[in-house]
């Protein structure tokens, strides 16, 4: 057994505090990673506060990990000691169903293992991020390239990728009109990315506060949505919007801005159900989607691509002490976009 | 002005009566139709009953129209006397938007013209097919191949392109698994329609009452919705499932039968709104999608394809004074499956 330091918590309402964890021995597959960077992300948040059923406590979130190999498997052939690596939302998966077939993993029939509050195949529960070490099977490892900071990469792995993914698999591109609801963690990667993939890239914010930011992260517009008047002008223009708000919103007023065969994809959930209006979708053969992450070799697929194109989330770094009060100025919305804890002070 | 006989409705309780209508005097583009034959579609009976908004009253209601061509305008190139023709949903759009220029004129950003209960070009209210005779401007008839009896074509201008068009847009086809939920007049359209695009068919409905006819349209299997079993044992199994039904159904349950990038499509909708539980279209990256009848070109390549494959709906002809009771039985889901108005009767 390996013991690692990490920040728990061990209740809904609890802090968070000091603990020794311990990690697997390295299996002939795995990779030992020692954590640099951990990002805070909002599931991280619902999780620890037992919003998304029970926990079992005490609980190291951390689902956007950046570090380096410390030690490897006998059999590991994609990695070796130094290698600077990441882990996202998952550590594993059955490998043998269809989905993971066509690399998929994240929509494992049998379900995939999460990072943490998951069982892993040994039956023991997952621990995330918020710590000093993590063993994971190499298939479940992405490289970071070289130009992208360790502290900066965090954050792509459940951010970037969540966006990523639906922006390639609906084809945001030269010529798209492409729409991101909310200008937090997910909805600026989202700008970014759509920008570099060519699209012309529209943010939809409840206020206008963050325009400026947004322009410079590559939107072409900005509107607020708390103007009704942005709904009648935008009325019909996008091919793809990608909904990075969880909270409830009048999903209709939305799809009513989706051109002919346009796409809404939900990237959160909310967790109460949306009324959906059938008589929005009909008109110009809408269609609302979710999507989750993305599987690996599209996460190594991402990670490449926004090397090529200088991507790196806007972060803020703190120290382990600063994680509650980080989830309280989550909450607030007062986050510039993303809170990156450097694990050097666990 | 062109004289013709009609069948009415004076308001949202009143039974039909003999009428006498006009139609226009033919312009340049136009094609006179005598209606041999009008199929009826629930949302004629929607419409008469004044539940989709209010309704300049009478109405003539009928957009399924199969006719032989009795005279036309001195500029038509398409059509001649004589020759065997068909109506849908509508009569006119734009032909300008970006829409009408993708031959997807269901989708006019000004609006089409519907063949009844809309307002035409000359700012005159449109009357359906329950009619001895219709002017259409000749873009929006189509031609009705020789080896389809008229009586048979009728309910092809409404509930065969409701259903081919979501088929032939989300490519249903040899290799993929789609299911049809419903087998009434549209149901067991898309059914004998997705069999012979190649694709493994289920039948998704209430009871088992129907199964023979079914599986002798085409189906490959037929579950009963009412056993809760059907929704554990074809979870995540299709790529494609048409909603025929209108009425409110727990539409998650439906998602969950989806498999990886599997969509949903309705094409009818409750007029009250469903709620939707975005994580059961997340974890398998579902579509929730709505498709509103076809283009004028996909029209009549859906003609071109029944014919080919020798695919008629299954109708129950009447005449004219049996319009009301009709209607009943419609309601009472006692149609197998598609009334067909005899307009000689008229």
């Amino acid at each position: 057994m390996i013991t690692a330091k990490a920040r728990a918590v061990d209740g809904p309402d609890k802090p968070f505090r000091a603990a020794e964890i311990t990690r697997r021995d390295l299996d002939s597959n795995d990779v030992l990673i020692e954590i640099k960077y951990a990002g805070i992300c909002h599931s991280d948040i619902h999780t620890a506060h037992g919003e998304w059923g029970e926990v079992n406590y005490p609980l190291v979130p951390g689902h956007e990990i950046a570090g380096v190999v410390t030690a490897v498997g006998p059999d590991v052939t994609k990695y070796k000691i130094g290698d600077r690596v990441g882990v996202g939302c998952m550590v594993d998966s059955c490998g043998e169903c269809k989905n993971c077939h066509k690399g998929e993993e994240q929509y494992c029939l049998k379900g995939n293992v999460p990072t943490y509050a998951g069982v892993d195949k040994y039956g023991e529960p997952t621990q995330g991020g918020y710590s000093t070490h993590i063993v994971v099977t190499e298939d479940f490892v992405v490289k970071i390239p070289d130009n992208i900071p360790l502290d900066a990469a965090a954050p792509l792995l459940c951010a970037g990728i969540t966006t990523y993914s639906p922006l390639n698999h609906w084809d945001a591109g030269q010529g798209k009109k492409v729409a991101v609801v909310g200008m937090g963690g997910l909805g600026h990667m989202a700008v970014k990315i759509a920008h570099a993939m060519g699209a012309e890239v529209t943010v939809l914010s409840q206020s206008l506060k963050k325009k400026e930011d947004g322009l410079e992260f590559g939107a072409d517009d900005y509107y607020a949505t708390s103007d009704p008047e942005t709904f009648t002008k935008l009325a019909g223009t996008f091919d793809l919007i990608i909904n990075t708000v969880s909270a409830k919103i009048d999903i209709n007023a939305y799809f009513s801005l989706l051109a002919l065969d346009g796409t809404l994809v939900n990237v959160g959930a909310p967790a109460e159900p949306l009324s959906v209006n059938v008589f929005s979708l009909i008109p110009h053969r809408r269609s609302f989607a979710g999507s989750m992450i993305g599987g690996i070799r599209e996460t190594q697929e991402m990670l490449n691509f926004c090397a090529e194109h200088n991507i790196v989330p806007k972060i803020e770094v703190i120290s382990a002490d600063q994680i509650d009060e980080a989830y309280e100025r989550v909450l607030a919305s007062d986050v510039k976009y993303r809170f990156v804890i450097d694990t050097s002070t666990i």
